[in-house]
């Protein structure tokens, strides 16, 4: 596997743009993704009870529904004024799939278009007609069906989408979409909302003899704490792979990488990853767990890897990557359960801004994880790279300097590794630390 | 029932004093409680893995076990280097409860050494044996055995406490000994840490033809999320009541009072609560449930949610005490969590701070609870002095007054009230705004 520059657009055949489109204040808020070669799509969405509208659309094209099962899923719930049976609505979604929809070649998408300044959720009906709005007018750009395209959205939730600006963005975009390493940067950078960085990643792997190549962007970073997925992730990938081993590797994936990543503990109503295969690598197609499918998943999981640790780094007002790795466990579910509860602490997370060699609060917030183990055999060290300090040995303070303790904690990224000395299961979880910033940008968030 | 002034010393027979003894670098920071009656004692203790020395010594007592249990608990897990297994621990309480301790006559207390500087946790066999040192030190003073004196602290975690200020502290206490309201509030203020204001309160309840007195205090204010109870919390009374049904009231009120208390979302290692009963208000004593138990677990439970809200509303770094009321829930249980969901998210603290009525945020984390609910049902209002607005109705904005819902959310304590339309159960949690200062306050609190 091999890092190489760019990202949406490395791939071949992936063309991308961004644009301003006047939907934020400022800055660009529209972008779009396109393959003239159909692709095959899979996808991992929030599990906030509270969906976008845009989640729901999705949702459909990438279990190969009609799109009626979301407007269904909106207004079913809303019209009944009854209690709101989750399971009852995926059931839905199940029925209509066996009713032939589920593996049809026509579950493809062509288009992805995204905005960043409205998140289109809690938006009711009128919110899902949009996204319908959005699809057709791509769609007739583009000379395809409307549940080819794909829709996102990110900003604040309980507006409706300014829809004239989105469809004429999706006019202005359609010239300006191109292969370029710029044009797949400009898609990224469109998709920011408070993020300082944009994120982006491409790597090559050789599969049965040819060059895959994927790429990926996303964005965060308030509202993070996926929960089967990110705010907003991008990839796509030249590689021919079925539908169903592409979803099988992502799936497999992210819990892993985005899920792993906190910044405040809050579960967005917009998460969602998608992942479009175009197939114009010329491999093999992939068609079973074999050696390529392994070679795919890595390289994958390491696009997944790189953008949700670069989420976390730029969680929002963050001036650290603040890493826990949980090493020593009886299982990885156990390493997963501390290891999230360490990076969501708001009070570790103070201490890392403050520099705070503050091992009390990491003991604490693993103590109350859920999870079981033995606090008086605990080992805990913090490491960066300006260094390794071993902080407690069975459960009590080594005596380490604080003055090396504060130095390694200085860095911009920073692990907390815990040895719970039960087994060799592990797990790593990303976040940040919490600074002033991230009060001062959710204070003032909508003003 | 009727408010009174004072806190602890309000009841007949308690007497208190704070004092500085050196711990912190500046300002009171131990605190003495003592009944010359024997007290009987309840009391409910964090359920973080990860507890205090303190906690640990007081369980013993409440319990009505030997000390040496608590020890057993501490160097047990460490000497065996296995997993530790709390059920387990629990079990040998119960054993050793079975052997004959339990509901022993000796099961009573008359002292309360408390110290806001250090929290004696993770501090190991050393830790544990410093309890017994200042337990020791208080039996000799009051010519009473070691196992009728609790223990408490907060503070930084990890660091030994230094044990020969406590115990000259407790020297120094004991001829400041008053009944006097300004000596229970001496103690209030001994007990603080990063708490701004001290909380206490003293109510009067008519039980059995006799006037029955409770006073309590306690103290947050960072790492406040308690569960089974909070960070210290005392509270008196002259009931005349048995240890059983002292510490039914106890348990039965902490459920809905502090354990709906939310600062930042971390269960301390020393979350302990104890109420001391000492029996001369003159009252036929309470061995059943009866009227009389109704009466004193009402006064028992204003005393508790009075403190648990002061709490909440000096949370660290605070502005304002939000409070998140449920209402047309399915279950309390669901109310709670949907409730505490709210109360714990960052964004939608953040958004209180900036007065801002950035409802999504708050349909966003009732989406992420866990609990079942229809999105596109819910009525959202906001309320506090300046008035009550609705904001959204059947999931989607009313249009209403940005203006007005500012104006609302700008006062001192905010509610917001959200109709789920499902039944009739209803919970009411309470948190606090996320400001600089909380960043302020724990990134720099060791130092």
């Amino acid at each position: 596997m091999k890092r190489i520059e760019g990202g949406v657009t490395a791939p071949k055949g992936f063309t991308a743009t961004g644009i301003a489109a006047g939907i934020k204040k400022s800055g660009k808020d529209m972008a779009m993704l396109y393959s003239p070669a159909a692709c095959r799509v899979a996808g991992t969405f929030t599990t906030n009870l509270v969906k976008a509208a845009p989640v729901k659309w999705d949702q459909c094209i990438v279990k190969g529904l009609p799109l009626e099962a979301g407007l269904a899923a909106v207004a079913g719930a809303a019209a009944s004024g009854k209690a709101y049976n989750g399971a009852a609505s995926e059931k839905a979604y199940d029925g209509a799939a066996a009713g032939g929809m589920n593996g049809s070649p026509d579950r493809t998408a062509h288009v992805v278009v995204v905005n960043s300044g409205v998140a289109n959720a809690c938006t009711g009906a009128e919110g899902f007609g949009y996204c319908r709005d959005t699809a057709a007018t791509a769609a007739e750009l583009f000379g395809i069906r409307e549940n080819q395209v794909l829709v996102a959205s990110t900003g604040v939730i309980g507006q409706q989408i300014p829809i004239d600006k989105i469809c004429a963005g999706i006019e202005t975009m359609k010239p300006l979409l191109s292969e370029s390493t710029a044009s797949g940067t400009l898609a990224a950078e469109a998709i920011m909302t408070t993020d300082t960085v944009k994120k982006e990643i491409a790597v090559e792997e050789e599969i049965g003899g040819k060059t895959v190549t994927i790429g990926g962007m996303c964005k965060g970073s308030g509202m993070i704490h996926p929960n089967m997925c990110t705010m907003l992730s991008f990839i796509t990938t030249d590689a021919s792979i079925s539908q169903e081993l592409l979803q099988k590797a992502l799936s497999a994936s992210v819990p892993d990488t985005y899920n792993m990543v906190s910044v405040d503990g809050d579960t967005s109503t917009n998460d969602t990853c998608l992942v479009l295969a175009n197939g114009l690598a010329g491999n093999p197609e992939i068609t079973e767990e074999g050696e390529d499918y392994q070679l795919f998943f890595e390289a994958l999981n390491e696009v997944n890897t790189c953008l949700a640790k670069r989420m976390a780094a730029d969680g929002e007002g963050a001036t650290a990557l603040f890493e826990v790795k949980i090493i020593g466990a009886e299982s990885k579910e156990q390493a997963v359960t501390i290891s999230k509860s360490v990076v969501t602490s708001s009070l570790v997370k103070a201490a890392i801004y403050g520099h705070d060699a503050n091992w009390g609060r990491i003991l604490c917030a693993m103590g109350y994880s859920g999870a079981s183990f033995d606090p008086e055999a605990v080992d805990l060290y913090f490491e960066s790279a300006a260094g390794k300090i071993k902080i407690i040995e069975n459960g009590v303070s080594t005596g380490y300097s604080e003055e090396e303790a504060t130095r390694i904690l200085s860095e911009s990224a920073v692990t907390a590794i815990a040895d719970i000395k039960m087994g060799s299961a592990e797990a790593t979880a990303w976040g940040c630390d919490l600074t002033y910033d991230y009060v001062k940008i959710n204070a003032d968030y909508r003003s």
